[in-house]
């Protein structure tokens, strides 16, 4: 296999908005890019996306010699994986396609590339069945727009071998992905998990009348929304606990737990998770005191704020 | 009832973190703030909160005259409502502890005056069961930190009458708060029903080993939580659509909504629905295009990214 350092040149399967976004990312680092699609105007519709990406990615600094010119579109699947030491397989979420074309895939690419999946959500388990070497395959899923967003999520299937599971997390902080290697599968990953329990009581609040589309989207960009670019809920949470951090948050709050302020209902809190939570916390936050992490919430809320209206403003102009 | 702009002295009741924020940003939009709180070291704590908070408000800009000077910590509730157009409690979340103080506010404050509760889901209805005067009692539900977020949920309760309701989110907004008023009482309201979808559900990932705190925190930080203070969930996925918006995007991910991606149910995707989100984001978005709307998101993903960053490197200079 490659070194994921040497790779020069990556595949992306798919032209859709995750497939496009993708081939921005590798073309703004440089990269050459072989891209298929079999569906109607892929070629148009990836062009649209680079290009709409395109001044984002020139304003945080492109890779030498990056152009959005190193994109080829090819004719056959077999052409666009030829010479490359990675291949990105971004097709719509449907289980049967996804496990026919990830075996299309592994049967044309040669032995060591390692081949991922930006499945939202399918475990790698029930998308290897029909590999003839499943060992390389891995999901890396990404998240919208993946030219901006850092995050990926790389976990493998049971058939997946420990090494590719590796050299995808190694490739994408190449690249300079923020990178969560998962020991398991887990429906949702980590990330959609914990977004989609928050759109589902979206969609239930808007089902039955309790809220609108306006009222959910402001209660998130004006309110909790600010903090979690900065904090994520464990951080954020530790923080309302004020002086006594998690701990007394977890014991002032935990009846809340109880309470029916979502459909969603909680886990025990059991004495275990308490601990679990207060040490995670402890070690999130590198052990700083409270009043440090709240100068540094309140510092990057304000610079958020100023971001995002500056941001609308640019626009405006 | 004063008129809600003419009011230049407020009462805090409560000296925790949400009671001493509201205090702070009070202070920095000018007010005099009468204080009280039975607790022991009331008054220490109030002063860490104020003296906390205080750089981010500089920074911000103080309205003129503000100062942590016209701070006022009493002895009495009665002594902290005297002479104050408005009332905050911000108590300990305790039924019992919220019934029987704001039936002891509304006994001490002159009527006309009206009296909001940062209550982080009771409804209001239950809290002002032995109120005397239960007509000018509201939910104002801030977000932490009350001095920064600009979001504030506002609701009645049964015996509320409209013009209290009205007169708080006109006194909000005009302190520069983001304003939600609710129709009806719905349990944790809009903000932490969605947030709460989210915690619940990492809470169950670290209860089963699922995901540990660090990982939950990174996936948000580095994840979707860089989208949110742009666009808010309903947006978001209306992007994520591509140029078929909304309706592409239900009409794609929709059966995912079926997938065990987190431990809450999603309501069926009726047609009433679907059209619902559709038509909700296409009034919440202006009916802007998708192409301007992602590169509004893309313009601000990066000055989130790069507004964090800084407020991070700040501190560590």
């Amino acid at each position: 296999m490659p070194d994921p350092t040497e790779v020069r040149t990556v595949a992306c399967v798919g032209a859709g908005v995750i497939g496009g976004g993708w081939a921005a990312h590798f073309l703004a680092r440089g990269y050459q890019v072989r891209a298929w699609d079999p569906g109607d105007g892929a070629e148009g519709r990836l062009a649209r996306i680079v290009e709409g990406a395109w001044p984002a990615l020139t304003e945080l600094g492109l890779a030498d010699g990056a152009s959005p010119d190193n994109l080829t579109v090819l004719p056959s699947l077999a052409e666009a994986v030829d010479g490359a030491g990675f291949v990105q397989e971004s097709a719509p979420e449907d289980l049967a396609v996804k496990r026919s074309l990830l075996a299309d895939i592994d049967a044309v690419t040669p032995p060591g590339v390692v081949i991922a999946s930006s499945t939202s959500g399918y475990g790698m388990t029930e998308m290897q069945t029909e590999a003839a070497t499943p060992g390389r395959l891995v999901v890396g899923h990404p998240f919208n727009p993946p030219y901006l967003i850092p995050l990926v999520e790389v976990v493998g299937g049971e058939r997946t071998e420990r090494w590719a599971v590796d050299w995808a997390s190694a490739f994408y902080r190449h690249l300079g992905k923020s990178v969560i290697t998962m020991d398991r599968e887990l429906p949702g990953f980590i990330a959609n998990r914990l977004q989609e329990a928050l759109w589902r009581e979206a969609l239930h609040m808007v089902a039955n009348g309790e809220a609108t589309v306006e009222q959910i989207d402001t209660a998130i960009t004006d309110g909790p929304g600010l903090r979690w670019p900065v904090h994520g809920p464990c951080l954020t949470f530790h923080l309302a606990g004020g002086e006594g951090g998690m701990a007394h948050m977890l014991d002032h709050f935990g009846p809340s737990l109880k309470a029916p302020w979502t459909r969603l209902d909680a886990p025990e809190l059991t004495e275990r998770l308490r601990d679990d939570m207060v040490s995670g916390c402890e070690s999130a936050s590198d052990g700083r005191p409270i009043a440090e992490l709240v100068a540094e919430r309140d510092r990057a809320i304000i610079a958020v704020q100023r971001a995002v209206a500056a941001s609308r403003s640019a626009h405006d102009e």
